[in-house]
């Protein structure tokens, strides 16, 4: 049929992803009806990353290289599955499951992008560059949101204690420090709520 | 509790938009099994439209707009609900309806965000600038992916016609005409195997 080869890899690369909208995570909706897709966190995410960028500690980041991480490291939950953070025997073998669907993914598209993309997904692994720091305490930001909103629902479900929380999201401490108080303040108030124990 | 009012506020507005991943689309998920929603949706086309702005028929786009219009334009559908395309009797006020959204959700944030976030919107709608332009385009192109890989589910419910779908997506000729072939051939593939009308 259509005879252009790089349009057909983007078509086929971005009709795979729409199977990013299946992958369930363990954080529910506010409203507490249903669990939360990896897609649509993807775009929680991205919005808030440049909602919050005032927030970065280091001086000056690029927020659209940010953005652009955020809408694409979860990307390979497609293949591996959404790894709950609690879940230790889990979190084991989860970067090396992970690489094997970046792998396979990310070069659907064509070559040039598949690279970008890779290396987009690999520095937010990392987590050594401002960007991807910011980009992961954000990351961490939102599930802490939607729990503490959701009434704790899957903190309660999975008996989680304060300081596995805030082991957590201890990077935001380091990349957000302004956002640090606040966090601390609605985690306090989780455990006074029973949501999370101590 | 907390006193930082410009973070609460912001908090007010990451936590309000959550409800945009209950407002359901006409749309379906490529695997057929249920109706995407509105927050899905918006991470779909802010990643289509980094990989494709390369068909951006402007010399020179600024993609992070692009992304940023994507992102938020959407938000207002949380009080407005999402509007069939083809519902000629829904579309005579929905601008009138999502523009009291715009005011009410927008105006959660602190005002200087709120301001940055209606004009993106402003600018989406009014559908002038070659950013607005080639974001109405990526909005919709992954419909019609999504209808042609979901076997047309959507428009066979909805008896709709090539000509309504042309019509629709006619904006992709005009803004990113390296990919008007392609989106050519495929909705003569979709009246061929019989997902559209005449």
């Amino acid at each position: 049929m259509f005879d252009n080869l790089r349009l057909q890899r983007q078509v086929e690369f971005i009709v795979e992803i729409d199977k990013l909208k299946q992958v369930l995570r363990q954080t529910v909706t506010t409203n507490k009806s249903r669990q939360e897709n990896s897609a649509e966190h993807s775009w929680h995410i991205a919005l808030m990353a440049f909602m919050l960028s005032e927030y970065a500690d280091s001086v000056k980041i690029d927020v659209f290289r940010v953005v652009k991480m955020l809408l694409v490291h979860d990307v390979v939950e497609i293949d591996s599955g959404d790894t709950y953070c609690y879940d230790n025997d889990a979190c084991k073998d989860q970067h090396e499951r992970e690489k094997r669907a970046a792998a396979r993914i990310f070069n659907l598209a064509p070559e040039d992008q598949a690279k970008i993309m890779m290396t987009l997904w690999e520095e937010f692994e990392a987590c050594k560059t401002p960007e991807s720091r910011f980009a992961n305490a954000i990351d961490r930001f939102q599930p802490l949101l939607n729990n503490y909103y959701s009434k704790g629902k899957p903190w309660i479900k999975h008996s989680i204690e304060k300081r596995q929380v805030l082991d957590r999201v201890r990077i935001i401490e380091e990349e957000a420090p302004k956002l640090w108080d606040y966090v601390k303040e609605l985690i306090d108030d989780a455990v006074q709520q029973g949501f999370l124990k101590k």
